[in-house]
């Protein structure tokens, strides 16, 4: 559906910065970076600053026109990609890329949504601060689209979701007002917890176009160990161990089946596994330090020599260079590729009170085992938060269209699988990767309806003509 | 007016718990504690569980009748007392007080939310485990009061505002339905963030009954030092080294003026001041090490020779013992009943970005010496989270009952300078107090039109006929 080209003309003039129309400019904003999701849209604006965001949405919301608020474009969950009817306008943020300003003393930055992630942590680096949010998409990424979805990554444990690293927001209403809550303060209690509401919306509430976000000290040090661990449960005793030895200092606590290595082993050249012997799991620690790199190992070294007398541990390699800190992580973030080299690939995103992270695994695992005998699991995650992707792999080897076909065939069977397992131990089937389109039914099935009914009418509330990135998150 | 004697026959009948109808019986709980609002209510009820605050909600709502919920009642802005109509149903959570369950392996804590504070920091040291909230209520003020007003207190530095150690709720909704929203999950992307919302409402768009709290190692060892230093502005950088070589082992860092210790020193008869001499301002900061004591020691060691070499500090007291460290600590929780010895005072409760606090101060305390020269100003606070108790004594010596009551009236034009010069730093007029009906009208006045719509559209779709804690928060 082709709206009426007056109303388009319109548009172009009501604010500044480029409207795309031609199918050439636009295709790479109408699909998501995996290829999963395509959509249409009636064409893409890119405003360059807050206050001709505004105006889009102001014609938006005139012409009763749908919005679709992209960021990077990076997300999994085909949340900033239209559907397929044409009607909506793709808001991209992108050329909302400033650094508005950096307040040392109060330890805050203040960036515009369209910023990457890598740009908001150089800008902070170059000012000896550290800006703790990290995740595989970093490089293309904007700080809107991570705020948007709450995105979270290697160092939640320590500092916190995008939510906890965010002190103020500027928004634009589904009215196309613009809400100036850039505040950097530590505390403020003067009413209803607006920030909270947006950061996690994915678009459906608001458009958010800068943000006030908390800076740290850069470490002075930090070491990183790979330890072999015989089982979940051992990776929960030892990271209760770190935690009370170790506190603030445990910046990661990473968790790794055999599997997982084996990928990273086979797939990246220079991978090799630093310890005597393969063990079923693996757990990657990192100790940060205020005083200095000697100091960080000293800690680290202290919490493995408790955990070995205790017997949680039999073997461990620790970093004693910038070199050898890097090949360490690096078998940690190699996995996603390294699983992907082996054929398409049935992700979840799963959070579980850590404390049923082990039966979890072991109930999930045997019933996968009974129903699906022909997968993989590629089991590894965020332990310290309770977060694990719990992949799944077809069996290894060549494989015929017709294997690949009937493998990708298993997805709804094999998330119902995972995911009622999930709700059975009390967790979440979105941990870090938001809802998008993916997992917004599969979400609302297992939502209380009381839960549902408040977030529809807040969703009524804030957003009436439901014209804020629609089909989005609820169903 | 009072209501159909049937009508709270059947309120009676639709909850196990009690009801308070003599005068006798609910006074108590129609005055806040410092006696400054006093209101009037159909009757007190006290449910014994959640599903009986529900059956009473759900009987307030048939009728449309307000409900004023109520924990420890200690709140400082008037948020739990009703008005004087006499129309509004008490709702007290004081009955709900038990600890559900605590999970180790996952260092979270369910408890109802008519625990007092200290019984939630008693049940999780019983496990060996902090709960880091800390006020000077805690012996009386509930976690559930704690949570609808965002409380605050002197760790938040460390471990955040009640709003950051809160991982799950459940709220009664205003329709009297129950919302089981309580997890236990670090992450969860799974759709808006109803925690936040109802946390900081102030009972103004549900009634929360239970809630899932993060607990967090005990510290090892503790250390803490009062130190002098000659300004606000080196406080503020003897807090960024801090940070810089302590990061989250720094957990307290407060800040007062000589004002305030003089008031401890004349009305404490145990306080010492440790130092060769005075000083116009101090700091207390507290490092708590997973370590050992000794090690707390050293790295505040450390940091002030650090801090003396480089001219910040010139005189410091340390604690070496257990007696010490409640001394130095004592210096600064002794503050509020000190000055409240010597006649009612006017409090302000500000937030400021951190490297705007000496501004404010020097620009406050010229205004307020220019245009109330009769009055004494008593500083302190966290500043580490941006944090000032502005507060505002009378002259010291004897007063004529006349006297008293002109201090009094400068109350509105005291409130006026303060808060707009609050204002005009970037700051806020409530940081951990809340509004309640004593900050409601001046936070409405200040706040922006647009913040104000989404807050008042929030209000409406959650509670449409306006019966929870009406007149509180928003005006």
């Amino acid at each position: 559906m082709t709206p009426p080209v007056p109303a388009l003309e319109s548009l172009r003039s009501a604010f500044r910065g480029r409207l795309l129309t031609d199918a050439a400019d636009t295709a790479a904003f109408l699909t998501d970076w995996r290829g999963l999701w395509t959509g249409q849209a009636l064409a893409v604006a890119q405003p360059d600053r807050a206050e001709d965001v505004a105006a889009v949405v102001r014609w938006c919301h005139e012409h009763r026109v749908p919005i679709v608020p992209q960021g990077g474009n990076t997300g999994l969950s085909g949340g900033s990609v239209p559907d397929r009817s044409g009607r909506a306008l793709l808001l991209s943020l992108s050329r909302l890329n400033r650094v508005r300003g950096l307040d040392l003393a109060n330890a805050t930055i203040e960036v515009e949504a369209g910023c990457t992630l890598a740009q908001v942590q150089e800008a902070a680096r170059a000012a000896g601060r550290l800006f703790p949010l990290s995740l595989a998409a970093e490089g293309s990424c904007t700080i809107g689209g991570n705020l948007a979805t709450n995105a979270g990554g290697v160092q939640v444990l320590r500092y916190g979701n995008a939510r906890e690293l965010c002190l103020g927001l500027e928004v634009v209403t589904a009215q196309g007002e613009r809400w100036r809550g850039l505040r950097g303060l530590r505390k403020d209690n003067t009413g209803y917890d607006l920030r909270d509401l947006y950061i996690g919306s994915e678009g459906t509430l608001g458009v958010i176009t800068a943000a006030v976000l908390k800076l740290f000290p850069l470490p002075a040090g930090q070491a990183v160990a790979l330890v072999a661990v015989p089982d979940p449960a051992v990776a929960l005793q030892l990271l209760q161990r770190a935690q009370d030895r170790l506190a603030a200092r445990l910046t990661a606590f990473e968790l790794m089946s055999h599997t997982c290595l084996g990928l990273v082993l086979r797939h990246v050249p220079t991978a090799r596994l630093p310890l005597q012997a393969p063990s079923p799991w693996y757990v990657l620690l990192e100790v940060s330090d205020g005083e200095s790199e000697s100091s960080a190992r000293a800690g680290l070294e202290a919490l493995l020599e408790a955990a070995m007398e205790a017997d949680l541990v039999q073997d461990a390699a620790l970093s004693s260079s910038l070199a050898q800190f890097e090949a360490l992580w690096g078998l940690r973030e190699h996995i996603s590729e390294s699983q992907g080299a082996e054929g398409k690939t049935i992700k979840h995103d799963l959070s579980l009170p850590l404390s049923r992270v082990p039966d979890f695994i072991a109930h999930a695992d045997a019933a996968m085992a009974t129903h699906f005998p022909q997968v993989r699991l590629v089991v590894f995650g965020h332990l310290g938060d309770g977060n694990l992707h719990y992949n799944v792999s077809p069996a290894p080897g060549p494989r015929t269209p017709d294997q690949v076909a009937a493998f990708l065939a298993l997805e709804g069977p094999v998330n119902q699988l995972v995911h009622d397992a999930v709700i059975a131990h009390g967790g979440s089937i979105s941990a870090e990767h938001g809802l998008g389109v993916l997992r917004r039914d599969e979400a609302a099935r297992y939502r209380d309806p009381v839960e549902q009914r408040l977030m529809a009418a807040i969703k009524v509330a804030l957003d009436p003509l439901n014209l804020m990135n629609p089909g989005k998150l609820l169903p």
